[in-house]
């Protein structure tokens, strides 16, 4: 580690931040996770609307990534009884901050990511 | 995808934005990649220094990304010849407008995600 000390800049990355963000970029990066918290932003989705709303993703797959959602504090499951009981995922506070993050790597994925290069069509 | 057309909000998803949304999210949420990326900010790097930068990372796995960043034209390898010939690797202009949203991911995580929940320590 000689080297890191002749790099002050770098040291920082040492701090409590770096496994924080390591957390962080790993756990939104994970496949479907992203789009799930977009679709998310407007308001609480059934798990219908979720799956009918995110193209490619499989009943199982959402169920997992809901459930690990959930885990890290940023989706929530609510019941609710208007009129029947019907099942809702909605974002936690620290959800809805992802916003700003998502929409900067939405940024520039538009200006740098070109079409032929984005794959999964 | 009946319910899609019901939240004009979701659509823009459907359109070329969600898949190059999708490729740059998992780029960067790869592991070590954003850890990688943000060692590289500053400017060019030797491999043994970002080797040593990232708590962590293995050779073979280093090499790995840095393939992967060059192949994405994120990072770009040069050889330069001072005094001896040593190989550096910098950022591209697309791989150096990532600092916003790693940024933007980094302020996220410092506010959200705790110490304890960190993991890798």
């Amino acid at each position: 580690m000689g080297i890191v000390s002749t790099h002050p800049e770098i040291d920082t990355l040492h701090g409590s931040l770096c496994p924080r963000f390591h957390r962080a970029i790993e756990l939104i990066g994970r496949r479907w996770t992203g789009a799930i918290i977009r679709v998310l932003l407007p308001g609480p989705r059934r798990f219908n609307e979720l799956l009918g709303a995110i193209p490619g993703i499989s009943d199982r797959l959402l169920t997992e990534r809901l459930r690990e959602l959930d885990a890290a504090g940023i989706v929530r499951r609510e019941v609710r009884d208007e009129p029947t009981a019907r099942v809702v995922y909605e974002l936690t506070p620290s959800g809805r901050e992802l916003q700003d993050p998502l929409d900067a790597v939405g940024r520039w994925a538009e200006r740098w990511i070109g079409a032929g290069e984005a794959g999964a069509r």
